[in-house]
C-alpha cells in the first residue's frame, strides 16, 4: 500500500517505522526538526501536506489541535484515499465527518500506546506491538474503508476492537482520561504534602504518577474534547474513593477487604 | 555481621539475598514452603524463630500483623542484638517499644520497594537498590543501633533518610497508601463501566491499577494501620481532584493547564 503519515511524533514515528519494512510510506510534519529526524531515520519524507497524496490511505496522526484542519485540508484531494487518524477522542471528527467530509472516507484509529518520551525522538514500533486499536467509523466509512483500517492496525501489530464514536469517548475517559486526572491529582497532593517525595517515592507511587508527564497538549485534549464523559468518569471514582474513605476512617476490615479484592479480581489477567 | 531474618516473602528474601554475599545470614519463615523455597536458594534457614539468635542485628520482614507479636517473641531474648523491622505503617511499633521492648534496642528499617509477585517467589535482591530505605528511630534506638541499621540498609543498595515514626507515618500515606486507595478506586470504577477493560487498556492504565494487587494484607496494613494519615491524604487529593474537575466541566483551558504543568513539575526528575 502507499501510505501517508501526516504528522511524525511518537505515534505517527512509531506508526511510520513499523510500516516501512512492507508499505510504500512517505511521512510530513508541520516541523522542520520532525521531518529532519524522520528523514535520518531514513524514511520518506515530503515538504507539504498535500504531497501525500495520492495515496490508499493517509493516517492523520497530529496532535489533537491540529486533526480536524488537517483532515479538512485533505478530504476535498482524498480521491480513493481512506483518510484515518489517530486522534484520542472521536466525538469532533465524528461531527466533522457529517458535516465536512464531502465524499472523502473516514476512520478513526485510535492505538491505546504512548510514552512519556514525546516526538519523534519517542517513536518506536514496537510501542504499537500487542496495544488495543480501537478501529471507530464514521458516517462516511464503508466496508472497504474499515478493511483497510483494520489491515493497517493488523500489520503494525495492534489488536483491533471497533466501537462507535459515542462508546469510544465513554470508554476512553474510563480507562485513559480518569487516570490522567488521577495522577495530575496526586502528583501536586502529595508534592504540596511531602516536601521532597524523591526522598520518600517507591515504584508504585512513580507508576501511579507517570501520567502526570503526558505532553501537555495531549493532556488538555483528553479532558477538555472529552468532557461530558470525563466529569462523569471522576464521578464514578468518587463514589468508590467516598466508600473506601468511610471503610478506612471507620477501621471496617471487612469492606476494606470488599473492595480490595473487587479491586484485584478487576485487575488481573491485564498484565 | 551475623544477621537473622524473620519473614522469608519478597521483602524479607531480597534482604537475605543481598545481604548474604558479605554476611552470615539466616532466614526463618513461620511457612514450611518458604523456608524450602529460600534453603533451595542456598540461603541458611533454621526450624525456629528463636534460632535467629544470637545475632548482630534480627531483622522482622513479616505481614504488618505478625510484626508486633514476632518483636514481642524476640525482645526479651535479644541481648545485644539490634531489632529492625520493615513494616510500612510505624505508629504500632512506635507504641510498642514505648511500652514492651524492655532492654532490647527497636529501630525501624522500611525499603520503598515492592513488586506485584508474592511470597519468596518475588524475592530479589535487585529490588532493594537504589531505593528509599526510611530509618525510623523508637524510643530504645541508640546511636550505635541506627548505625547498625544504617549500614544493613547501604548494604543492600538502599538510600537512607530518616525520619520520625509520626512524620514516616504521615508521609507513607501520602506516597503510598493514597495512592493504593486510588489504584483500588480505579479498578473497581473502569471495571464497573467497561464490560471487558483489557480489550481497552492501555500502559497508562495498566501502571494506574497496577497496586490493585498488592497482597491483600499488605493492602489492609496500609489503610486501616494508618488510618487517620490516609484520611487525611484522601481529603487533600479530593480538593484537587475536585477542582479538576471545576475546570473539566467548565471546559476552563487555562486551569487544565495550570494542573498539568503543576503535575508535571513536580513529577519531574523522578524517572
Amino acid at each position: 500500500m502507499r501510505i501517508g503519515i501526516a504528522g511524525l511524533g511518537q505515534i505517527g514515528g512509531s506508526l511510520a517505522l513499523a510500516l516501512r519494512p512492507a508499505h510504500e510510506v512517505r511521512g510530513y510534519d508541520i516541523a522542520r526538526e520532525a521531518r529532519d529526524a524522520a528523514s535520518a531515520a531514513g524514511l520518506g519524507v515530503v515538504d507539504e501536506l498535500d504531497a501525500l497524496l495520492p495515496a490508499d490511505a493517509v493516517i492523520v496522526a497530529t496532535p489533537m489541535s491540529a486533526v480536524l484542519p488537517t483532515l479538512a485540508a485533505l478530504a476535498p484531494r482524498a480521491r480513493s484515499a481512506v483518510l484515518l487518524d489517530v486522534a484520542s477522542v472521536r466525538g469532533p471528527v465524528d461531527a466533522f465527518a457529517r458535516e465536512h467530509a464531502g465524499d472523502a472516507r473516514l476512520v478513526g484509529m485510535h492505538p491505546m500506546a504512548g510514552r512519556s518520551v514525546p516526538g519523534f525522538a519517542g517513536a518506536d514500533p514496537a510501542l504499537l506491538v500487542g496495544r488495543p486499536f480501537l478501529l471507530v467509523p464514521t458516517v462516511t466509512s464503508d466496508a472497504a474503508a474499515m478493511a483497510l483500517a483494520g489491515e493497517i492496525a493488523r500489520a503494525v501489530g495492534g489488536v483491533v476492537t471497533v466501537c462507535s464514536a459515542a462508546e469510544h469517548d465513554r470508554i476512553v475517559a474510563l480507562v485513559s482520561g480518569l487516570p490522567l486526572a488521577l495522577a495530575l491529582a496526586l502528583s501536586v497532593a502529595a508534592s504540596e504534602g511531602v516536601e521532597d517525595v524523591a526522598t520518600f517515592a517507591g515504584p508504585g507511587y512513580r507508576d501511579m504518577t507517570r501520567l502526570a508527564q503526558t505532553a501537555p497538549d495531549l493532556a488538555e485534549s483528553l479532558l477538555l474534547a472529552n468532557s461530558g464523559n470525563v466529569v462523569a468518569a471522576i464521578a464514578r471514582l468518587r463514589t468508590l474513593l467516598d466508600g473506601l474513605e468511610r471503610a478506612v476512617a471507620e477501621r471496617d476490615a471487612l469492606a476494606v477487604r470488599d473492595i480490595v479484592a473487587r479491586a484485584s479480581a478487576a485487575r488481573s489477567g491485564l498484565g
